[in-house]
């Protein structure tokens, strides 16, 4: 694949931009997440979605580690050239490291943050590994 | 309203943190802003989108010369507390300064940004001032 189109975003002095999430059917945005320009191919060109992790410094194909992949559909880019949108299909429904389907599940209710949407799995089971 | 819930907010050190606008109903990703903290404020309390525009440096309320304001129906905080998920009803359908509906109108094609979804008012007649 030609890298032109790579040179087209608008990379932050970082190297990065934020990444939204979007699910396929239902339209709900799961993540909120970051990528450099190597995210960003290796994304393109397995249909597997990467993100950069500011924390941790380092390259992740989401669901590395929980296996609720994100594959992607379409990748769409901003009038700016800074941001994306990826329209993604969700594997196993779970896009939050809390358990949830969506990492937005708080709502501003009355001058509070109020967790609304219920944990699908305890992040405990996701994460556990083999002893 | 008590400010406790603005605290809650993981602003990043330069005060700000990225907000998504998500259409009501169909739930079309129209832009991703900025807000500082009295941005949300003001969003809160008004109803009426504000955002902080890093270019201009200045706060501003969605729509305040395009006419093409965004009135918030909900407010989501997502798991690290650093984004902000808004559910908005766009006034007039218009949400990008090119003229379309999302700012997202570039489709990644055969390694090319495509723009798909057709401009519905020329910004010169958008921004234009009495003379």
């Amino acid at each position: 694949m030609e890298d032109g189109w790579l040179n087209t975003v608008n990379w932050a002095q970082d190297g990065l931009v934020p990444v939204v999430a979007q699910e396929v059917g239902g339209g709900r945005v799961l993540t909120v997440a970051w990528m450099n320009r190597e995210a960003l191919r290796k994304t393109a060109e397995s249909g597997e979605v990467h993100y950069w992790s500011r924390s941790r410094r380092k390259l992740w194909r989401k669901g590395e580690e929980s296996g609720y992949a994100q594959k992607v559909r379409s990748i769409r880019l901003d009038c700016d050239e800074d941001v994306l949108l990826l329209e993604v299909e969700q594997v196993g429904g779970i896009a939050c490291h809390t358990g949830r389907h969506s990492c937005f599940f708080r709502k501003l209710e009355d001058a509070q943050w109020v967790a609304v949407d219920p944990v699908l799995k305890d992040p405990a089971d996701i994460y556990k590994r083999g002893t």
